[in-house]
């Protein structure tokens, strides 16, 4: 049983502390985490901005990515939406009783590796072990604290009419990789998750010094539910052009076929910016410069009408209500 | 089924909203969590500090408490014990679908409460739903940020051989709370969790202006894995006598019974201050003075003999080595 998370890995004891230094600290050792006190202690100026999510992904291991991959880019890019330059991230586990070492470690390599890449420090932490039957397999909480430049001021209840509406690349990659792994679909061809951290990307966008309004990150619910809650927060209206939607042929093919609408299909690595119409064009090829933004294009616009809708017009040049997800399209998907 | 939560409040969609909004918003409502955007966003000014801790207490009601004032009281006591000014929290539910909304309310109730007496404020969370078997009813992550004031260096490798030890009241009362509830033992006289929130009791510690080199929460793994932290962290020796820790009669009757030592059973409302031997009387004194620290005493010393070692002389006289715990005593306590 040495090779698998044992009840006594969370006791606080022996086992613990040898897990903690000797996989989470080797791994992803600073100096601020390496103190082990109760919190992570350091200087920050300035607006801070702090944000949470739980990953309960399944299965833990996906195309193009792992729940520990998902868990830093998801808390890093949620700091980017508001503008923020995230710095450093805490991570707890809770781990089903069982799981394999080995398993643990890629993840911990994995989430190592989305930290150097979004460039920021996982300074504190935490580790829970559940009897087995209790949880399922691995899940993961990060928490995030970054810090908002001066004069930046990006919320949903920002957006004004006249504003265009950005997306940074194609819809549903991340909920349809994610599916097919776990019902064990093959498609023709394969969807890897677009799982990635924006920091970058907003970076590139702030330094343009244009108007940016709006920024979200479309995961649970998809495009549709983000701009549902741009609309009601700002009480705008929202116009978008089926025509203009990119979808990767695959995903849309995997959506024909099980029913799903990529507007409502997660994101892991995709944003939505609503910005001012004049600022349009340096905000778009600022995206387009980044490696993760390379398909953005302008999908619709924010109206003065129907505050609090969001409405479509076809290919077929109806107009239909795009309303926000009611009950469960994919359950578990981050 | 409308009584209980299903996997579409987990969705991102339209009955996650209205949870988030009836519920959560209504019951721990403020400014900053009411603006409802990806990050909280907040100003700052001075050193932080940066907790994160995931609670997975079974059972999730026990005598004295529940995991919603668990969550609140671990995170803000893991900020405290680095001499930081508890603010902000966040609040990352993972719920097993098929939870009672009654017992979820009860909770986020329990949340509230725990918050405002500590004084703290939930600007930010997040909530996933599992499929029934995918987690036991409820886990709760919190994370914290604080402001640790101008000159206070508070950590466990602050010890110094002379210094004295304090404990803020009786040890194991949590411990055994959880698990008298959980196994159905009756004891003559009940036994309540000690949980609740010392931010209070180590702003009146600082106040006095002592030296205080350590603070911690002896939690899992009880005192005696806090006291091993310590020795190990600042390279120095512990010595504690058997006849000065306070164990209410009750407790010690239960761990006799059920084969525990009161050293390794977790507290969830105490804490271990390693103190400059001139300054004990006064930090003594305003630990005493707050309604959770009316049993603090002093328990040992630490000695610059055998570093790294946590020595107990016990009632006979006899020495001996307290050693980190090995294995799992009692598991899922928090």
């Amino acid at each position: 049983m040495a090779d698998r998370i044992l009840l006594a890995h969370g006791s606080g004891g022996k086992l613990m502390h040898d897990l903690i230094r000797q996989s989470f600290v080797t791994t992803l050792g600073n100096p601020i985490l390496e103190k082990l006190d109760d919190s992570a202690v350091f200087d920050l100026k300035g607006r801070l901005a702090f944000t949470t999510d739980s990953y309960v992904v399944s299965p833990i291991f996906f195309p193009g990515g792992d729940i520990g991959r998902l868990a830093v880019c998801g808390t890093v890019n949620d700091l980017s939406m508001t503008g923020a330059r995230p710095l450093y991230l805490s991570l707890s586990f809770i781990i089903e009783e069982g799981l394999l070492l080995a398993d643990l470690e890629k993840i911990v390599n994995s989430i190592g590796e989305a930290a150097a890449e979004a460039g920021v420090k996982i300074v504190t932490g935490d580790t829970k072990v559940v009897d087995k039957g209790s949880a399922d397999r691995l899940f993961i909480n990060t928490s995030g604290v970054g810090v908002v430049p001066e004069g930046i001021d990006i919320s949903g209840a920002n957006a004004r009419p006249g504003d265009k509406i950005i997306v940074s690349g194609t819809l549903g990659d991340h909920g349809i990789a994610v599916l097919s792994q776990r019902e064990g679909l093959r498609f023709q061809v394969p969807v890897p998750s677009d799982c990635a951290p924006l920091n970058t990307m907003v970076a590139e966008m702030l330094a343009t010094g244009a108007e940016i309004h709006c920024l979200r990150d479309p995961t649970r619910g998809g495009l549709a539910t983000t701009l549902n809650e741009f609309a009601q927060q700002s009480r705008v209206g929202i116009r978008l052009d089926e025509l203009s939607l990119p979808v990767e042929p695959a995903v849309l093919g995997a959506c024909e076929l099980l029913g799903f609408d990529p507007l409502y299909v997660a994101n892991e690595g995709k944003l939505v910016a609503v910005v001012a119409p004049g600022d349009t064009d340096r905000v778009l090829a600022a995206i387009r410069q980044n490696r993760y933004g390379r398909k953005a294009v302008v999908i619709g616009q924010v109206v003065g009408e129907h505050p609090g809708r969001v409405v479509l017009k076809t290919r077929l040049g109806a107009s239909r209500i795009v309303d926000v997800l009611v009950g469960e399209l994919l359950p578990r998907i981050c």
